[in-house]
């Protein structure tokens, strides 16, 4: 049974996504999950609040699957590789989270840009401590794991985003091609090399 | 002798990047740039316009200085390096165009959108070229170079703005790991590795 804080959400990422944040009313997200604007209020102070709010599930929902992917395994670049591919598999699984989170949220002013750089960071870190492990192991040679992170983070977003507006590349084309390079970004190579020369 | 065009764009950026796109009036674009309003209107219909003649200014000096930088160079990663090198450098160097392009420009709706996914495409549809040309010359194995294009403009700009924003990091050090880390995301290592374990 899922509780009518859910159903606001659930509703809420329907009608964000297909009319956009300005043009969405509370009482359409009101009728779609068959509350009422009073007890959306009662969840969430304001509209910008249950769209951050939205920010906020999915950011939770890619870390936990993350985190889930990662943790039989030991540490190291190995666990850089699988967490790599479950963000991509996740964003690819879930079109229209990811167009809220990474496409509508820019744009909106001060409140959702913070709300950006903040999950932004929290990703950053999170794939900064995974490399110092892999460094700390021995799998690969010292990086500058910030700049690493960050670098990263952008390169992922940057085919997100254009597979969100344009299709394209296709969500398995960014794994095959995305993931091999990052890891050979910090020098790691897990497949053989086919020289075409 | 700078056009009056010149100047309006000069005292356009002054004012854009100290306070915002919004709080900008015309008026004091006129009186910082000594000219009038009609002499604005006479360059560019609207406050949109004008703002967009910012974006594509600051993307032609850049396109014109990583081009000729790799003019003298032959065809290869020594091309590619350089022209991450000085795109880097020119960041570096126009912190305020910087943050108009890269920050401003989001979140300012479609028009703006439009024009960035335009630049944006442009510098990769230019990188794009250049990988192709290094690996038909054989200095790198084949790649999904527009994949690698595109993850190379995330990253450069999730450094560059995080630098806007923060002041960190320095655009030296932005410098001195990422452009290893690309050229190595490709590959290609142009520089003696330490092993550090």
């Amino acid at each position: 049974m899922t509780s009518t804080r859910e159903r606001i959400l659930e509703s809420a990422l329907n009608i964000f996504s297909n009319k956009g944040y300005h043009d969405t009313k509370l009482d359409e997200i009101a009728a779609e999950s068959e509350t009422s604007k009073g007890s959306i209020y009662f969840h969430f102070p304001n509209k910008e609040r249950l769209f951050l709010s939205l920010v906020d599930q999915f950011a939770d929902l890619l870390e936990r699957r993350v985190t889930a992917a990662i943790e039989p395994l030991p540490p190291g670049m190995g666990r850089v590789q699988v967490a790599l591919e479950t963000c991509l598999q996740t964003f690819g699984k879930y079109r229209r989270p990811a167009k809220i989170l990474l496409v509508q949220a820019t744009g909106l002013g001060q409140p959702f840009e913070q709300k950006r750089n903040e999950v932004n960071d929290r990703f950053a870190r999170l794939i900064d401590g995974y490399l110092q492990e892999a460094v700390a192991i021995g799998d690969i040679t010292a990086v500058d794991s910030e700049v690493t992170a960050h670098a990263w983070m952008g390169a992922i977003y940057a085919l997100v985003i254009r597979w969100v507006y344009t299709g394209e590349p296709e969500p398995q084309r960014i794994i095959d091609s995305l993931v091999p390079l990052l890891l050979r970004s910090v020098g790691y190579v897990n497949e053989p090399i086919t020289n075409n020369q």
